[in-house]
């Protein structure tokens, strides 16, 4: 923090390789300049470390057959999608994942990334196909051992077994600990006793529950001998040809706010049995006289070892969240360089819309979060390859990808929900039209935000974890270093309090709107402000919560609640910073000059984006004097705004999304059309002077 | 402004009648000594004045016929809507609006409440009427005469006639005076001829266009003697029982984002002919000579009386969102107090999830926005009808009453919007069932954000009046005037630039949360905040567009687009005042001395989130010092949440929303069922001894 405190008072800006060049002096000058971007080899490098497989699964989304077909009956759209998953199987486009001596290719990276890209032809496409292969097919993967991967798999990767994956319960979804469905070992007969004890324990939710699934990996508390060994999961067989097996109850949960071509439901196990072996016994094992045994001694560390699979469901949805991102702003910047409204410049030309301001500040910075998105996305698919590979899998990797995942799922599911409804608004009653595909895309992801984990209980996971390092930072310290740092925290908040560093700057600053901006312009600069935000976050409300420990657990309680707003915000503003990060450090690899350019102005604008958001916290906390931080808001709107506007059909175009994949009229160059056929026309009647005068020209020619 | 500052210089905050008592010293004390509000007696005073047109609506739509019906197929629900139509009919309850003679009571505020609470039956019935009988039919009595009425209006009425409201085209929405249609005078037959020069100028969008319609009033520029008139209105014939009239082309516009309920379609008109007499006459006529008169000169002032007749439109949409901003907050804080999930403060209870500060966070602030957006409804609604009733209708109240419409409409839409995904999520996988209606209420509510005047080009129209008004206060003053208000601006300045007047406020207020808060919890002083905000960003925006007047059109006009995000940021802070002052004056009229208490709270939760929400600019501009600024956050946190928490199902209780018109499951009590099923479960096992012992508490045992 220190070392934000030395910029601030000498007012030296450090300029880094990647710090936005600023020589144009005028929006106007920047854009007769402008940079060209190598939109191909940009958009080579969005694809990443598994373009190969994202191409492949493109190419295959493009086909007509794998598409959403609007307005289909719940029950025709149910049976499209699971004939669509025999596709994928016929087109081998879902086994990479799955070990190499059953047919697959071990490539889990690559494989997440293939399935992401489904979600452009459909997104209960891409969710039913997750139920089955990842979810329920990985469970038996991850979670069974090799006789059940014998068993079982061939028949899951062939779709001659659909299945559930029966976790969640009405009673308890994110807080999977606590689920009430039983699973007690009968040594009289080696089998295991599935049991519903209650309505809230049914499972609930479930895709292929309510018609298609033959089977289910059910999560149950494991009671053998009178123990309840907690959380594991049961192959449990559901349905034959006839329809549910005895004791097995299923319900449809009917119409949904989206994914309708997913058929989930309810199961209801009324003391259904199932042999003994069918426990997927990886990380915790019955033998035949009922003993219990597990490799993790730790029941906290096992439950959540084996939910550490589910991990791969996480690292998708943030993948489709920016995959459908990627789509709204497709559709919504082409748009909105073609069609034009209201007249401002002139009397006849009326302006595109993107020429707008406000046009620019909805979809800009939507734009640079999107691209940051998509480079936080990648880094964590590969985190996660290499954790599921095995190559860099230690607890430590496991944990980092945890909260990786905590973190980024959360902000890219709401950032596509909120970027999908501005570029609806954005195209106006065109974006209202179910053939442009914003709205239904939008209802399809509404559920991705709670779902997979809750997005604000998975940030709460981002805050602990962020505590618990924060503590260990001191753990090994003596009580000297540890009332030092106490120290400089207070003596901090006696600086901020009186505003004396605030002063010093304004004096500084004062009138000079260039200078000031030079301070933030920099990568360093930015990544010290976000960092200190996140750390001075952290300290603080640690430092709030640090009585915990010493008070009675109610009260404890009472003490976290009364800061967990605080919490949540702190952990988000830990992922926004994974995300800039992830943008910058994808910045060091660009080495043609012009795309470099203008990639540093939009991971500036994301960067800007962020501090203008929580402007108020860095005045209150005297990071930012007032001046600087109008400066911020200029900076976006007088240069960076400008800058990227022209680039802005180019940084979409780099999506590589083509009309197969997009499929949206009014992205189809048609508004372009419309307004030349109206210009012409136009042009065409004042040439010939078949234009009638209108009144108000007549009037005030009348005044002259 | 001065004020403001005295106010900060002594740190004194004057107690208002409505000040919000601070006695309690702490959340658990507040709690214990909770004031009951009279929920019976507020439900009537938010049902306002046209309480009787409301309750007679509600207890209409509580009949199953006119609810929506989920998974229906497009086709099916519009027949079903258009059944419902003639049911309205059948019930006498869409006339009230029309004038006395033809059967109507011209009861214009009770025919729009009575018209808002149809959306909760279904929202393609509540537009499907409203383009019945608010826009086609009140065409017909706003722009049309006598005769007109006498001819059209009881067929229309009726439903006889189902006619369409032909305004919008593809290529021009919002910006209605460039629209192409023309209607060109043919003396020689006495008739208008109406064509759609280039596809951009098909009608687009209507209601009733694509299958229902049998007529429409149809807007075009209005040519005779070659002179363009601007936009009139005309009677047009579309289709008799065996389709489109010769020279009609009608599209369907198929499936949408939501509202497909209604048979929205296209327009295409190949040089129709219709009788001259057919113009809709009130405020342009044509004779049978070609000749144009009018009563109103200005073309502009024509155009916008003609216009004007759209404010009911607006009117309703607002209402509108604050109904279905209630069903959302009903349903989200119903579950959200019998929901249990995750033990906090015990081992065996788990916590109400609306006891969690982030759940509170997330939806009480939403609530107390309710009740101002329903406050400030009410108030736009008397207005409205003082205005349509005739009985307050000079032209300044037409004008107020545009700029009330352009600022209200777009914030209450916006916000039900958003008040609907938060009370999706809050409710989780549930939120996301249909039958829970959130995910519908939202598909279909998300028009309105662009319908009826998009959000945003509305805002400008506020941002457009409020500079009018500010150079108004300065045309007649004298030039040394205006100069001392600039130099005021300056001085003001410069003390914001030096910090001085911060640095005073934290040296008075250090350590002291109680006495900084103590600057903004009463409503003069947070009147004086919100309102020096409005009229501070007023100045300055005026300020840097001065010189606009003097420049060439297009450098205006790049100085104005330069300056469109801070215009309409400036429009959001004053419709945000209206909102504000609204629920102020609504708070005086309650005589309970605990519904007073509880509803002051309500308000300085809304007072106070408008004021952390902008807290940036607050201290940017030295008029709230670091330490009240944090104070805010702390006292909605520590003491507002709190308070308010007890007191949130009263509040929603208050919408007065009967089961037949929420009809959402999951607030019904099923969750309370559940949970206590499982509780009773749970305990009665434990106390029999059945409940196996949990592994961890085995091991913790055998360490000890």
């Amino acid at each position: 923090m220190t070392q934000v405190h030395d910029h601030t008072a000498t007012d030296e800006a450090p300029q880094s390789s990647t710090a936005a060049p600023d020589a144009a002096t005028s929006p106007a000058a920047t854009t007769d300049a402008a940079p060209a971007i190598n939109v191909e080899w940009l958009g080579e490098y969005l694809l990443g470390k598994w373009a190969k497989e994202r191409k492949e699964s493109r190419t295959l989304m493009s086909n007509p057959e794998f598409h959403r077909v609007d307005g289909l009956s719940m029950e025709d759209h149910r049976e499209r999608v699971l004939h669509q998953l025999s596709l994928l199987v016929e087109n081998k486009a879902v086994h990479r994942a799955f070990p190499i001596g059953l047919g697959g290719d071990d490539n889990h990276g690559g494989n997440i990334a293939a399935f992401e890209e489904t979600v452009l032809a459909d997104p209960s496409l891409q969710i039913k196909s997750g139920v089955q292969w990842g979810l329920f097919g990985s469970a038996v993967v991850h979670l069974g051992t090799k006789e059940h991967h014998d068993k079982w798999l061939p028949d899951i990767m062939s779709l001659k077994t659909p299945g559930a994956f029966a976790m969640t319960e009405i009673g308890h979804g994110s807080d999977v600990a606590s689920i009430a469905t039983t699973a007690t070992y009968d040594a009289d007969t080696d089998e295991f006793v599935i049991n519903t004890p209650f309505r809230a324990a049914w499972k609930e939710y479930l895709g292929n529950a309510a018609l298609h699934g033959k089977a289910a990996t059910v999560f149950a508390q494991l009671i053998t001998k009178d123990v309840n060994h907690g959380v594991h999961a049961f192959y449990v067989p559901l349905r034959d040809d006839s329809g549910p097996l005895p004791g097995i109850s299923t319900e449809d949960d009917g119409l949904k706010g989206g994914l309708n071509g997913i058929d989930n439901g309810r199961l209801h196990f009324d003391h259904v049995r199932v042999p003994r072996t069918n426990l997927l016994n990886r990380y915790g094992n019955v033998d035949e006289n009922g003993n219990y045994t597990s490799d993790i001694d730790s029941p906290g560390r096992r439950f959540f070892t084996m939910l550490g699979t589910l991990v791969q469901g996480r690292v998708s949805l943030d993948g489709a969240a920016v995959l459908a991102s990627k789509l709204a702003l497709n559709i919504a910047i082409k748009y909105g360089s073609e069609r034009r409204q209201f007249t401002a410049s002139s009397n006849t030309n009326e302006e595109v819309i993107l020429d707008y301001q406000r046009h620019q500040r909805r979809l800009l910075p939507r734009l640079a979060q999107t691209y940051a998105m998509s480079f936080a996305h990648e880094e964590f698919l590969e985190k996660f390859d290499g954790v599921f590979s095995g190559r860099t899998d230690t607890d430590a990797d496991r944990q980092d990808l945890e909260t990786i995942a905590a973190a980024l799922k959360p902000l890219s599911t709401w950032a596509a929900l909120d970027t999908l409804q501005e570029a609806r608004e954005a195209c106006g009653g065109s974006g209202f039209m179910a053939e442009n595909r914003l709205t239904q895309m939008r209802a399809d992801l509404d559920i991705y935000a709670t779902f997979e984990g809750d997005n604000n209980v998975l940030l709460q996971l981002v805050a602990k974890r962020l505590l618990t390092d924060y503590s260990r930072k001191f753990a090994g310290a003596d009580a000297g270093a540890m009332a030092h740092y106490v120290a400089d925290q207070v003596n901090e908040a006696a600086v901020n309090r009186t505003g004396l560093r605030r002063f010093a700057q304004n004096v500084v600053d004062f009138g000079s709107t260039a200078r000031s901006i030079g301070y933030v312009r920099d990568t360093d600069s930015q990544r010290q402000l976000l960092t200190d935000r996140v750390e001075t976050m952290v300290a603080d409300v640690a430092g709030k919560l640090r009585s915990a420990s010493k008070l009675p657990q109610a009260e404890a309680a009472a003490l976290f609640n009364s800061h967990q707003n605080q919490l949540i915000m702190t952990a988000q503003a830990h992922a926004e910073l994974l995300q800039w990060e992830a943008f910058t450090r994808a910045l060091e690899k660009i080495e043609d000059k012009d795309t470099a350019q203008v990639m540093t102005w939009l991971r500036d604008l994301f960067g800007f984006s962020l501090i203008e958001k929580n402007l108020a916290w860095y005045l209150m906390h005297g990071r930012i004097s007032t001046n600087r931080a109008q400066a911020i808001t200029d900076y976006i709107d007088d240069r960076l705004l400008p800058r990227l506007r022209p680039q802005a059909l180019d940084l979409v175009a780099a999506f590589g999304l083509t009309d197969e994949l997009v499929r949206a009229p009014i992205a189809s160059g048609i508004e372009a059309k419309r307004q030349n056929e109206a210009r012409d026309y136009c042009a065409a009647r004042r040439a010939s002077g078949e234009e009638p005068v209108h009144e108000k020209d007549l009037k005030q020619k009348k005044r002259r």
